[in-house]
């Protein structure tokens, strides 16, 4: 997608000799709602056909995306949570996630009466790197009996394996913007 | 606002004895983002002629609403974090929170490349009960420099004294659902 890739170029900042890229100023700490809602409307046009009730993400940084191509869709946004809190009790699906930014693992739930086999969902996130965090939500779609149509992702760092694993798993993932490399000196894009 | 009464009416679970309040099925584990649509519109109609170019959260449960009213603005988000990571480098602002929930103190984080004194900043979150959350988004403002315009509530536990208090420090507070009182038995809006 032309107009992220640009945005990329223009905002995003490369950092640690190119593992890290930034792009606090419009996709994770401050976020471009414009932006946002042009990614809504390229994943409709990509999956607006397979009937999807439910877009499920990972808190924190993929909620605001996720809302916004949920508004897309006409359909409820419903969010993993990385931690047993106070106020969520009952029955939950959970799945355990390995971070690489963090150097830990962590668990994501789903709270079992929010998904069924009737849905038909779609993951959204911000970044696919090593593909961590998607194959937990993947593993909590499975066990709840619904139907998983695909990944939309905003970024997807291409040199690293997540993405080809999801493919070869035999996901549909299709994201806005695909890095082949970056570093120092600036990005290649798929 | 009756819309968002009604619904908690409908859909909010009331539990132990009358201290929480479940809304995890339409406001923050899974999101109407219809219902959050008409919400930023109500948002509008309050604080449209103020000049806001920012709105303020905090994860990772006001991210999905405060999206959607930032879209009502055409202004973007900015979403104060809750930890460091290594995706944020560079300066920050940042504020002691204590969280009621979970019993813990913890940090909040802006960078401070964000916010600015030519910003006009809205608050928004989903609950106010304690207000810590908001006075941490409040000092984090301060400390910039921003104009403080206001805070957008979806729900008010009127009956905790957050609200009160920050009403009583100058801040203007719209709760679109305050509630008096609640318990197993039902609950009573202001």
């Amino acid at each position: 997608m032309q107009l992220l890739e640009d945005r990329i170029r223009k905002d995003g900042k490369i950092r640690e000799h190119g593992s890290v890229l930034k792009v606090d100023s419009f996709l994770n700490h401050q976020i471009d709602v414009d932006l946002c809602n042009e990614m809504g409307k390229e994943f409709f046009r990509l999956f607006g056909g397979e009937g999807i009730t439910k877009i499920l993400t990972i808190e924190a940084s993929g909620i605001g995306i996720a809302c916004i191509v949920a508004q897309c869709f006409g359909v409820p946004v419903l969010f993993a949570k990385k931690s047993k809190t106070k106020n969520i009790d009952g029955s939950v699906y959970t799945s355990q996630v390995h971070s690489f930014t963090h150097g830990t693992d962590y668990e994501v739930m789903v709270a079992k009466e929010f998904l069924s086999p009737n849905d038909r969902v779609l993951l959204v996130d911000d970044f696919l790197a090593n593909g961590a965090a998607l194959q937990g939500l993947m593993d909590i779609v499975h066990q709840s009996g619904a139907d998983l149509v695909g990944a939309g992702i905003c970024i997807e760092k291409a040199f690293q394996p997540g993405g080809d694993l999801l493919r070869q798993s035999g996901l549909r993932v299709e994201s806005l913007a695909r890095i082949a490399a970056m570093s120092e000196n600036g990005i290649t894009f798929c």
